[in-house]
């Protein structure tokens, strides 16, 4: 099964186009956890449990992970496992290199982690991501317009008429000759997120943004899924994972996801009902 | 000592301004050396010992590390304590996320690698850069015209007249108040790399691109150095550190780096003379 359908299958299975992040920050993990990588991973793995019926895909991010040191890798590799089969890994690293160094970062990401989908940055251009994509069956999320003020630096700027991000989404629509690339597409810009979807035709786009970064989750739904008829995947990340500072925290989260797919599914039925 | 001023020093103390990537790929390791994390060290730390007085900086880039999972990262931490404390460790990730994890990546590359200078992808723009900033001691080259055929693609497009390689040149030489800032310019373009010096004030200009890739040493040396009035690092990777693959691939890096810096020292006492 490829890396869109696997994303497909899950979404409809669990009711959910939500993504949970799991990005470890030893400063907002609950007290009642301990700061040993076994204790991060029990962190983790509660979190899991508590919300794999409920969302299509869970999102390391490689910093928090890389910032632990070795182990800290090892620890990623053990929440890699203890997520189930049938639930997407969206790797986040946002890597590029030249062509036969990338190579080297596919292989991280595909075969040591073991994710389904990962993500990589635009600015070295088709070289630095095709070894991604020789992964025919795994998936590649490009950096298009992300939800960071630095975004007005370089992505928002305009190249003969249109912005950088756009001639990326063209550049990674036309690349998409396998089915297995992405956009990443921040909440925090629906207007121009709306541009993107025309631009993407059916590639998924991946959107962070929404909760802690103060992206609007119903504008950024619509959007991102021209109303329901295209594949997007909502990210969220802080505000779910550390819901609750107590022991409670795995109920915590998975109240918060739960709240979360309800508002986006009662937008559904309110779309599709018209 | 700040990160520039180490790489000043050691480049005058060894007479060099060559940069030596430590990039371990198992397929062109000597047959002689063992594939295990250990015998990898032990190629790494031969080829450390044959050159260390003969170079300025070495350029572990992360990559192949990661792809030998958990283990490769422990071995990337034994070859950089392994690396003279003089000598200045650029550990190449090409990083970029959003600011709350950009901290993260800093923290790995500075704190757990104790690298001197890292890489960074400019495409999220200033919030993305700024926690690597905020190690004044440390250094960090963003990436402007990257070394392969992918820079075409969004890199040498124009924005305004000028491509967007010189907008990052710009940006980058403007964000540079604590004088911890360089860039990153591929040594296949070195009429582009004229342009980049003029712009980049007296930002470092990292080179790679020599050698294997094809770049010509004299015009990048000449072009990234404005014919040495400022500082520039010429790197150089497989062509030196698999310029043997029997066991005496220590002893024919050596020769190799000799070589490079002469005829860089030549090209230095020629100008120099005028």
């Amino acid at each position: 099964m490829n890396a869109l359908k696997k994303l497909q299958s899950i979404s409809e299975k669990n009711k959910s186009m939500l993504c949970l992040g799991l990005d470890i920050d030893l400063r907002r993990v609950p007290k009642s956890c301990d700061e040993s990588p076994k204790g991060l991973f029990r962190f983790a793995a509660r979190i899991i449990e508590a919300t794999s019926d409920i969302v299509a895909a869970y999102k390391p991010n490689m910093a928090f992970y890389e910032a632990l040191g070795p182990d800290g890798l090892s620890l990623l590799k053990m929440i890699c496992r203890r997520i189930p089969s049938e639930t997407v890994i969206i790797l986040d690293g946002k890597r590029g290199d030249i062509g036969n160094t990338a190579e080297f970062y596919a292989r991280a990401v595909f075969e040591v982690y073991g994710a389904d989908w990962t993500t990589v940055n635009p600015y070295m251009g088709y070289d630095s991501i095709r070894p991604f994509l020789e992964y025919k069956d795994k998936g590649t999320f490009v950096l298009c317009l992300t939800s960071n003020p630095g975004a007005l630096d370089f992505q928002r700027q305009e190249i003969k008429y249109k912005p950088l991000y756009l001639h990326v989404a063209h550049k990674v629509a036309s690349w998409n000759k396998e089915g297995n690339l992405g956009l990443v597409v921040g909440a925090t810009y629906p207007e121009q997120l709306v541009n993107i979807r025309q631009v993407a035709e059916n590639m998924p786009i991946l959107i962070p943004g929404v909760g802690a970064q103060g992206g609007d989750l119903k504008k950024a739904v619509i959007a991102g899924t021209d109303s329901f008829k295209k594949p997007a995947i909502i990210n969220v990340s802080r505000s779910v994972l550390y819901a609750s500072g107590e022991d409670d925290f795995d109920q915590a989260a998975r109240s918060a996801v739960e709240k979360l797919n309800g508002e986006i599914n009662s937008l559904r039925k309110s779309r599709t009902d018209q």
